[in-house]
């Protein structure tokens, strides 16, 4: 057998194993009773196929086999891929003693916790000694890893292979200004603003639930490789390569929660249900990048799912589900509400425009906190992020629980993450402009219902490619560019000008 | 480390790995999408963690520690039945080749889908050749475990750890014609016999589910512990030492489906809800055997969940569900309904007076296929088949669906499982008279919803224990006799002669 065969059935292992630790977190999160002797049970088990997994990854034979396939020649597109991935996670596995893996996982258990009674208390200073540690031992992964020039790109490449901090760095100082430009016009435009208030009555749950599945399954959601289901916080978790689940949350007096947060998760199982069938069970079953698979969600959440096209087709059905709050309240002034822009604090509640800045803030304080902790007291964290909302958004929050506490990232130790929102965003606009160049009558195609020419646009250039190519690369065969933030600039404003009669 | 303590820690990792395969089959009957891309996918991670664990268990490392553990001295009944367990894991692991291991995977999984088939259109003859081979492949596993005195003995040996053919042999001998007489005596009953037409009406399958879930609350199954879901087939499932999942099925049209599935997994959950927590993650956290088990279940569904004091306090609650079909409907003539005896041709809708010649059937010809398969000709079987049910039973099935061809359990070479069932019958009546002697007022509790006595006498003196002791030590730890099946006559005669107005 060739060593990149029996590399590849290797990691085949490896991904299975995967798999199987996905399904027990699903488990986990979506039907498993609430209680501690069952979260013990559930974690030991987790635990368990990781330091597998990990003896596994780390062995020597690993090694070996990757030596051996480095030398044999005219290897495939995919087959080279396998061996980059394959030689990627033994090497990050190798650099890193398992002491700092289990301290790691064991300070993100813990600092998960305190971060949930910190930000339920609004008090920063027990959330503190937490933090102050993950900086430390991210720091320290951060120099195991070497991937420079600075320890915070260490980070970013977990969740963005290949990315520099400096290029995100100069991507977003060219967006900072212009994302801001836009808000300050928006906020200085006159009367007739859009208001969430028809968003915010009383939406019966069931209803909500099955306008959802008639969503998705519109959509091209594949019930025969995956389901739906509810949990606390939404998410996408493929179980094997046949079997993609997506999740949502359902809120009473707020409609955006389960609609967007569907279609959200919804993009992101299209792209794990596209992957072509000899990636399987690989680890390039696998989105490109974070940023990649967040392009694909962002895509049919706010581009096609806030659309006007979009609402065209389904406003006249969810009146149907929902004729006493709709049957009186114009499409036109829905798609407004579902469009509000306003400085807010919170992240996850944030518009289109204003979200990037909320990613900029945390990607500026993050890069410092790694980089140049000694330079940042923690203590002074909270009241820089004030004065960052402050010179970003207008707003200074009045607690930290609305502050500095609102994210669980850093308290699991996810440096590098944020950035990867923002960069699906730009990803998404630019991809979205060459696919309406290639088809210009899909705008009439979403009028009327119809995703399946958009669908198989993604498949063919994103979706079946997995994880072979790397994210800019990706791209720039989708696109033929580098990566221009002016296409979500430009996706902006032609939306958002109107909304607001500029 | 004492070796004993070395073993247990590798056989906890061995019951998690177990714990992970059982949420994987939890998943795959209850939540996994119906489509061949899922189940493939499935089917390898279960056989990835399969070889796991096999090859933990099968290496030099457990050999040597069970052998230092055996000179360990002054050893706890908890580690010597830990170690008992191991050595016994082990030995039968490595009398079996991996190739027969897989060789009977693979025929099991082809035999259950010909089976299905053969069955659909209840036609032996495509089933035929997958059983020859099953029963080739049984015998040369029994042939490598061998211990004897027949081949048999090591099949039954699986699931009634210790139990012998020649023992089972004797007891079902002595049943026989005592099940037969009360089966005799009331077909030549008089007029007045209970029929099941009130429970053949409509039901609304939501509320049969909601009643389930009060019904089983009730019983104290304890929902941070576990949960209840859906499946084709009603199973109970332990995902981890804190976590037991039931599932149960409904059919609208007959109601005893759903209502006694579910009583009947909720009593396998509370056994395994019980183990004492020194057991926990380990192979001590089992029933002590199959027919233990069914005790447990048998006992909540048919000795506690079919009698007139069980109804006493559920039919006026039960009214409130289905007033239609209730309201008139007398409590008694209820009581009565789920109490029909008759013979029928299918063993999982048997009463419980003609389920135990359902099953002294397939002992006595299994032991024969098994045994002497040279003397036994396959081909004639349908035919044995009827002819036992015309001597039991006194009808002959009118095709093999109904016949031969009923049970899942050859197609997948179960041999030596059925007698566990009739087995779990009488155990449950030997120990409710004991229970009913401890505790005469049982009766009152129950017409009362009060089953917290009865569960505390079964914790006690059965649950905790899980696998510690053997099933006849244990029945004679419990009720101070070795098994005497006239304790299940008398409990029948009790119940059905009033019933039937003898």
């Amino acid at each position: 057998m060739s060593a990149i065969k029996e590399l590849r059935e290797r990691f085949t292992e490896l991904m299975r194993l995967n798999y199987i630790n996905t399904l027990l977190g699903w488990d986990l999160q979506v039907y498993m009773p609430k209680s501690e002797g069952a979260a013990k049970g559930r974690s030991e088990q987790i635990a368990l196929i990781e330091a597998i997994s990990h003896k596994k990854l780390i062995s020597n034979k690993t090694g070996e086999l990757i030596k051996k396939a480095e030398t044999e020649k005219n290897l495939n597109v995919i087959d080279s891929a396998l061996l980059r991935e394959a030689k990627r996670r033994y090497e990050k596995a190798i650099k890193i003693p398992i002491e700092l893996v289990t301290e790691i996982a064991k300070t993100a258990s813990l600092g998960q916790q305190a971060w949930e009674k910190a930000r339920a208390k609004s008090d920063f200073s027990t959330f503190k000694p937490y933090l102050e540690k993950m900086i430390r031992l991210e720091r320290e992964y951060a120099e195991k890893i070497d991937l420079g020039p600075t320890l915070y790109d260490s980070l970013v490449d977990i969740y963005e292979p290949e990315a520099k901090s400096a290029w995100i760095t100069s991507i977003f100082k060219e967006l900072k200004p212009k994302l801001m430009k836009i808000l300050h016009k928006i906020e200085s435009s006159g009367a007739d603003k859009p208001t969430q208030e028809i968003l915010k009555k009383y939406y019966d749950p069931d209803k909500q639930w099955n306008l959802s599945m008639e969503i998705i399954k519109k959509l091209n959601f594949d019930f025969n490789k995956g389901r739906q289901d509810k949990s606390v916080h939404p998410f996408t978790a493929s179980v094997s390569s046949m079997d993609t689940r997506i999740t949502t949350r359902i809120w009473d007096n707020f409609l955006p929660a389960c609609l967007f947060g569907t279609i959200h998760e919804c993009g992101h199982a299209l792209y794990e249900m596209g992957f072509r069938e000899e990636l399987h069970d690989t680890f390039l079953a696998d989105g490109c990048s974070l940023g990649f698979h967040e392009s694909q969600s962002r895509l049919w959440e706010n581009i096609i799912g806030r659309s006007k096209e979009f609402w065209s087709y389904w406003y006249p059905i969810m009146r149907k589900y929902f004729p006493g709050n709709l049957n009186n309240y114009p499409e036109d002034e829905f798609y407004r509400s579902i469009n509000v822009v306003q400085p807010s604090f919170i992240r996850v509640e944030a518009d289109e425009v204003t979200y990037g800045l909320h990613i900029i803030l945390r990607f500026e304080l993050e890069k410092e906190l790694i980089n140049n902790s000694d330079n940042l007291s923690i203590s002074e964290l909270p009241n820089i992020w004030n004065s960052k909302m402050e010179e970003l958004l207008g707003i200074i929050p009045p607690d930290d629980a609305k502050g500095v506490l609102q994210d669980v990232h850093w308290s699991t130790g996810a440096f590098g993450y944020f950035s990867t929102y923002s960069l699906g965003n730009l990803y998404a606009s630019q991809i979205y402009e060459d696919l309406l160049t290639k088809q210009p009558n899909l705008p009439e195609e979403i009028k009327n219902g119809n995703y399946l020419n958009l669908l198989t646009y993604l498949r063919e250039n994103i979706h079946q490619h997995g994880r072979i190519y790397r994210p800019l690369d990706l791209l720039k065969k989708v696109t033929g560019e580098d990566l221009n933030p002016d296409y979500f600039i430009k996706y902006l404003e032609n939306k958002f000008y109107p909304i607001y009669n500029l």
